[in-house]
């Protein structure tokens, strides 16, 4: 059997103090954190169409990326080796879960039906190479904004026909996703929004976008899909405005359809940070409300305006994610899929492998400083305390729903004896705190 | 009697010829622009912290604005001049109605009974010159972030205390919108966020919020008070993020704890460019979502990060808000609030004149470049079209909910016919268009 | 002879108040303003790639823009399809200018000599069609950063043989463009920059961009082309910082190699804001420094971080770069390439019409208002009072270089009396001011 | 005598296991990294006016800061409270230098005289407590962006009385840093720059600056001030732009007026970031360009586009600075100054201590990071490799500076094979090599 990428070894755990280069210094899948192996908190997932189908072109350049599957020239038999390559990749790094589109994974015919003939058939393969390689799909999706059909949008192109015919891919989709034990369906509204409101009627687009959301949530009722169906917000690019914004405005819309029970959020940390919110605010908005779904570990350049998906490095937002991840329960049936490609200048395969270790590595170093400060309670104490008031007397009544602004008044009036003495928020303590953990962690 | 201002005559529309620096190129009050009068239309009115109390401030300097009632040392004696000096400007300017939170008006005392006696006495004078000059009251609100007691927010604050104190002065400030008047009640959560997750409990403080909005609707309800309730979404500044972020976060809010038929947003346009949303942008999303209450008419700078609360003076802001507030069929009860303040390099009160008249003209132009938009139809008609298709065949089925994913994909399959086509956005022809009106409008 | 869009016929003059969409509403290229003709003062250009090459692709997309050469296979005579094409477009529109990278025109082939000879072909093509039509070439330049071996940068690239590539291939590009008659010649630096700092040796990279400008200078001199050699700044994108950040970056650049009479600066608007500044600020900035070369007429979208190369509508953006043009008479020999795409949604030839009827009337109208403002001298009127203490006693020492901090302490001692009576800035009343000549100029 | 501190002990190296939150875990002043000790290293100064002037007023928030000099009524006395406090506080935290505005430790009188003789009784208190700590001056600086005069600038004042106050005011700032035998001189051009182009003389108010930097380096040279004369560059705020944008800008502007060899940059994290640049970018930058003098050491949040000036705890940002540092030999004369203020939620003086040893710790941490990875060579070897190609055949010419265009066309046709092999630049390995660092370093 050919071996794609014989220069590369399993890559294994051999601990903070190795200087080897592609091996694992903090991600050990096997131990356990708390009461739960690695890999069952972090439930890492490859994200096929970065690493498997993405070229590296960008909007000024070319491919640069070398891969051995490069030089095959029939679509299908290329679909099928990159299959095989992408299978031995996630043995290798010992990853469980993988995310697919369903243009991902399967070229296109010539009619719809031909289409998902090709897709059929490369299902079939990838059956055969999930059981071989253990390896679980953690989502599926479709890809309803390549194609120039879906220019104006696809539930939200002012073409019913786009509709329609987003319609019946998407149901293809999620019944490969079925077929294939999927975990979860995502929706990433890609061109799901617009360029301009001078050409767009935003009422009769969002509409339409509840409308499709609700087909495919009956649609998944009538196949018998059991998994979780998510959306992820994204602000904008490639459209100015993207309806699902971030989370906020996701639960805005599911709540305004009735649909807040069907959806959850895939919250991508480069799509917070767009939108002008801290990742760890969108997985504590989302833990909140109870919108926590599934993640898409990557991270952007906070000096960059575009979706840079870069792999997730930083310690601080790997240590915070988990910090939420854990005091959600974990984030089963959904994971943290790697939804971030190797730089356009990373072209090499042993890049992949790289990059890949790179954030499966600051995830579990994150994670152990979130367990650690989780066990140790530091900041949920503090919190304890900072919120005290709200357990007793005049708070109590608050947070009871047992009072009103007459009373309220009077309790000021009769009993508050001025100035009001405050706590300080300590800000830089708890900072300094968080360091001195990530600074003992290893 | 004093006139304070006796260097600037009452402002004349001359129209858009004269070169008169201190008068109406546009705003002619009693014209008709299609069934109404323009002022009928815009509901200008006047920001009374930032045109009367503010000094011009700023993190780096000291106050700079030259006022009449600079010198005054009693709190109450200024208090009282700047109130009739007030009246003077907006007679002058022609303006129908101003805003006001409590503690711009008078001064506080030293306990909440003293504070609200000094309050009192004022609203006993505003009332004597609203009549006087025929000036009407827009809306009132509470300034729950200024003293120290809100460091750490105030119906968010971790402190129970300072909830009550909050609950007390919002009270108190319903109470003389009413007795003023008043059309509508604002909520402005400017320290109703956090600085930082790590000593924040997100939960139990948009609870709070929302038990705060709960009882004050409820407070409205028993002293009658018939205005609209309005919350004005900002996005950050001066807390790191404040929840009502943006109209679509306050959407989600207000559906969560079902207050959305209670309250309506109250949407600044400088709040909306920091929130990375065009103007227009949330103004189409309120009037669709049914949420537009009123507007703060001001304008930031996009290449600036805070919230510099400028004059209104760009014309497609003004045209586009315009459109939407045209579409909405006008914003009564609500209206302009021109929530602007004069650069600290502008101290002289002659450029309090020539900002307000700078950004009636602006808005004022701009209706009537929206009228003629909207009475031609031009837009309208461009967008049946686009989406005509959602009239008829499938499209009317998608829209009428009586479709679903097998029959969508069965009709890709027999009737559609790839590749499908689609027309032109035409965004750059409609900017043109856009363009076409704007230099025709005089 | 083939008519390639015979759809739309010769774009006229019509005025601003005719209905007719594909006319010019105030560009009449033959009409005075001042002393010069409106197309002498606008020199407007097409940019080759944008109009003629571009495909409509995004991040995200497949190319969707339509074109009668679609269908051509064989690359050579494509080339030469789209340039009888682009000639009739430019004719139809009436612009007088183009400008070109070498790949948009001519593709490469299996070596440098045979990709130059491909050039070469259809060089002799395009100096036929010029003369027929009687278009000129505004500017040429070289594609340093979409083939894969400009990866890491062309001059700044790591690999010694890709800097020579780079050196042969705007060599060849110079020459192309002096044969042409070119007016100016270009450099931007597309990928002259870094991804990273931690694989950067950031000296050496500026050392390199330093001696490969040296050397095209050098060979601008040897082949007798004497044509202005431009250097265009852009800040980021597709690298995370591109050397060349902004006209002050490239002023620190020039100044520190002693480059600063040899080139001269290329602004393009987009790129301002992505830097941070308005368009207008650079334009005066590379004024004041005697580096304004030409320009990149486009625009932004100010709540979007990337580059959309947006066709130049927003008439305060045209008054106030018309307006530094005219301070600095005229830009010639560079022009106002609209260096803009339509949208990918706007895939239709009549876009490409309309998208640039819609600017180049933007930017007549702009010089309309311009030119009146600097005729009635009403901004210049204002700084020659705003700065008159500066051309009297102590300020007049000041500025001829005559006193110093012992003299001026010994003055403030003597002579000033606090406080210091300011002027106010007055920028309200100077946006209504700009407001007046916009609404009053059709 | 007056402890000002009573609940807060001297603060101890405790080591990083150590559980007690007011002492240092990483800062060992004495301990040698490399050659020298901590403390030389970092040549910590804590900035006078956030830690001991500021009040923790905000935009919107009046004073919360609790300080032990807050009821003191008289200024003078006041003045001297706080400065004997202040050296308490260096004193207990171990910091070797401080650095101050004019205005920061006096207060201001009627008149320059009066002005600047309660200055120097400050200052003779100051050289007092000085010895009697055993702290130095790091810097000094004129406060010339407070007062109202300055409300359009100093040295870019239109008014020329306004640029004699402030050769005045700076010519004794200078004179006392002098006295305290200050080893550096700051500028910081808080208000040179402009609100708006429409009333602002760009050419005027650049050539007042050099006018003035000009003047005061001569006044440093007549009085004998041997310190190092450095500009410290913000992009905004207060000012919509600010001349010394950041380092590029700085070079630009003191290249043309031919002020680069008697002036360097004082490089804010913060002011680097908002300027779009990472802090380490423009600490690279100034180094290769011989500009590097000293430090502002803070840090923004990247989601806020104002100077938020947070304690530096990003371990992140100390590692890359200190990286570069070691890279420059040092930073002496200059040093970390901590530019930062405590939040206006920690208002406590705890939080004063807290928010310094969160600073100090992540320097010191950073610098121990920063000296192995500079040690081991291991980014400086990659680069060493990356660019080998230029100490060799054609890279050695063009290194060289020994030929040009036609040569190198004629080695490309001749030598050079297609494609062009390049390296991969391994981005994301780096990245997980410094992360590697920063996990095995305690």
């Amino acid at each position: 059997m050919t071996e794609y990428f014989p220069e590369i070894k399993k890559v294994e755990y051999e601990g903070n103090k190795s200087r080897k280069t592609l091996s694992f210094k903090h991600y050990n899948p096997e131990e356990k954190v708390g009461n739960k192996s690695m890999s069952d908190h972090l439930r890492f997932s490859v994200a096929y169409w970065h690493s498997f189908t993405d070229r590296g072109t960008d909007p000024f350049g070319a491919a640069t990326i070398q891969r051995p599957w490069d030089e095959i020239e029939n679509p299908m038999s290329k679909a099928k080796e990159r299959a095989r390559a992408a299978f031995e990749f996630m043995e290798k790094l010992g990853l469980d879960y993988f995310c697919f589109h369903d243009r991902d994974i399967a070229p296109p015919g010539d009619s719809l039906k031909e289409t998902n003939d090709n897709l059929d058939e490369i299902v079939s393969l990838f059956q055969e190479l999930m059981e071989d390689k253990d390896v679980e799909l953690l989502w599926g999706t479709a890809n309803l904004f390549e194609h120039p059909r879906y220019a104006h949008g696809a539930a939200t192109s002012p073409n019913s026909e786009v509709f329609a015919y987003a319609a019946a891919q998407v149901k293809k989709a999620m019944e490969v996703t079925k077929r294939l034990g999927g975990s979860n369906y995502v929706f990433w509204g890609g061109r799901e929004g617009y360029q301009t409101l001078l050409n767009t009627d935003l009422g009769l687009e969002q509409d339409n976008l509840a409308r499709f959301l609700t087909m495919a949530a009956d649609h998944a009722e009538r196949i018998g899909f059991e998994g979780q169906l998510l959306i992820e917000p994204k602000p904008m690019e490639p459209t100015k405005h993207q309806y699902d914004f971030d989370v906020e405005h996701l639960a805005a819309f599911l709540r305004r359809y009735g649909l807040e029970r069907q959806f959850k959020a895939n919250i991508e940390a480069n799509h917070a940070t767009l939108a002008g919110h801290d990742f760890h605010h969108e997985l504590a908005y989302a833990r909140e409300n109870d919108l926590l779904g599934s993640v898409d570990a990557n991270q952007g350049d906070p000096m960059l305006g575009w979706d840079t998906d870069q792999f997730p490095t930083n310690i601080y937002g790997t240590t915070l994610a988990m910090y939420e991840i854990l005091r959600n329960n974990g984030l089963a049936p959904g994971g943290l899929n790697f939804d971030a490609k190797v730089r356009r200048e990373s072209f090499k395969p042993r890049d992949l492998f790289a990059a890949h270790i790179a954030g499966i590595d600051s995830f579990a170093f994150g994670l152990k400083v979130a367990h650690r400060l989780k066990e140790d309670g530091v900041l949920e104490e503090f919190k304890q305390d900072r919120y005290s008031s709200f357990r007793e007397e005049v708070g109590k009544k608050i947070c009871q729903n047992e009072t009103n602004f007459d009373e309220l008044e009077s309790y000021v009036i009769e009993h508050i004896k001025e100035p009001i003495v405050l706590n300080s928020g300590r800000q830089e303590e708890l900072e300094g705190l968080l360091n001195s953990y990530i600074t003992t962690t290893n």
